[in-house]
């Protein structure tokens, strides 16, 4: 099984990274612009929301290629929010996944500038679907639904409150909302994006944002633990690194062995979501398997 | 015409005003984010664009009021902008308006922060346009020309640009491609967003087009103009910055009456168009006076 999930990983991540900069090439935009926005897109990593939303179209009974465009939107707007973040004046990180920060390599201006264009084009890279079987009204939900999902209410919000936060004591409840918004919200978008675009019924679409919702706690969970027992080449940053800066962390809230514990109950329920749905779970099972047991 | 022009002006302006806050606060969003959006949102100038763009619906013959979602993302889009640009990283500036810039009030971080969530706000809220008239085909209309007019193609474009010709000096064409995208391209969809909202027919949304390109290009030329001859309070802005910064503008290319000669053929062109555009052009045609004649 191992083998038959890290093939369609690798596959599913293939067409991702050939697709995103595609998108930005062909723009009629300045040169310098599109480069920089061209290296964070290319620097990308598992390519995870991307994935589970084609896999979620793929649950549904549908081709995952309907899916491109808005997987290729989603990951900008990812991407563009890890622009932002590595920024002097947000964490000031000069190394992402191992590689240069954006702007070490063009400036801080610049890398303003391109995680703003990405976040721009995410849109109308999605307003500019051209498909036969995806109509105005599954455009407009993806558009609110990704705008909600990435603004002030969703990840931006959360990023807003993870700021004050620094250097403060917070209970496991604050922390999860947080985390909720912060990178939760953009996962769970990755999963409704597949069932709008996988024609879900309502119930199914229902349960499979529920499914994602605990999926996205147990991913920052293991991420958390990672992060302690991490290897910092296998990872691409330094170990600890959110200990040191004081930051507020699963198991220094639980104790390690007590992220564990919560991890997989988020996990079970994840899982038990996801088989209420409906659906042709194997796939997004599997996913679910290779991101809380990975080890980078 | 003078008192008539003021009048609508101020009521229109009263009208973006009350309805930009209000999209804010209504946001379960961390308060600190909303106060420094709102913040910048309340520091607004002229309201050019939205005033433009429920001007162009009512010279089609429909209820201004139609387009007041719109007219408020548009605004929030240009605010983003000023926000961005102001940040010690881009043109450092610490006054705005004769106010603190965002950045001094609420932080860097924040700043950056603010911006990109109002930009991503404005998507969302055309997307959740709730009107009789107006359906999910001119959502997509009005969400592809803004992403368009505002992302890598347009005004991000335009900004970085600007930022590599600094220090630079340029041909007249070079300046006005810039300016092109950085500010005219806003001002443009403020037009054809009236359109599509009006209803116009193909060749009125095309002359409209063109009359708002010729508008925005004379619409610079004036701002370049009042930088050199405005007076300083009235602007609320150290005047002559631009030509201290060694920066690009069309009387430091032209000299200020060529400035002016120009300004003059590009009024004449929009009224051309404008004219063309066989629509009730009145109220039109005195924001255009208004902007062309004014002092600061």
């Amino acid at each position: 099984m191992n083998n038959e999930i890290n093939q369609y990983l690798k596959e599913k991540k293939q067409l991702i990274d050939i697709s995103l900069p595609e998108y930005i090439t062909k723009l009629r935009a300045p040169e310098i612009l599109k480069k920089s926005m061209v290296y964070s897109l290319k620097a990308g990593g598992k390519r995870l929301r991307p994935i589970l939303l084609m896999a979620s179209i793929e649950a549904l009974g549908h081709d995952g290629q309907k899916g491109i465009e808005t997987a290729c939107a989603l990951e900008m707007i990812h991407t563009y929010s890890l622009i932002h973040d590595d920024l002097p004046a947000m964490d000031n990180d000069d190394l992402r996944r191992g590689q240069p920060t954006n702007h070490k390599v063009y400036g801080d201006a610049t890398a303003i500038l391109a995680g703003d264009a990405l976040l721009t084009y995410a849109f109308e890279c999605i307003a500019g679907i051209d498909h036969p079987d995806i109509d105005n009204d599954m455009k407009m939900a993806l558009i609110q639904k990704l705008a909600n999902a990435a603004g002030p209410e969703g990840m931006v919000g959360g990023q807003q409150d993870d700021l004050t936060a620094e250097g403060k004591s917070l209970t496991i409840q604050e922390l999860q909302s947080i985390h909720l918004r912060k990178t939760g919200r953009l996962l769970c978008f990755a999963v409704e994006a597949g069932a709008i675009l996988g024609q879900a019924n309502e119930q199914q679409a229902e349960n499979l944002s529920d499914f994602a919702k605990h999926l996205g706690i147990a991913f920052q969970i293991k991420d958390d633990i990672l992060d302690i027992i991490g290897d910092e080449i296998t990872l691409g940053k330094p170990v600890g690194s959110d200990v040191t800066n004081n930051k507020n962390t699963y198991p220094k809230l639980l104790t390690l062995e007590g992220a564990k514990e919560k991890m997989n109950k988020h996990a079970d329920a994840a899982l038990h979501y996801l088989k209420a749905a409906n659906v042709d779970s194997y796939r997004l099972q599997q996913l679910m398997g290779y991101v809380l047991d990975r080890n980078h």
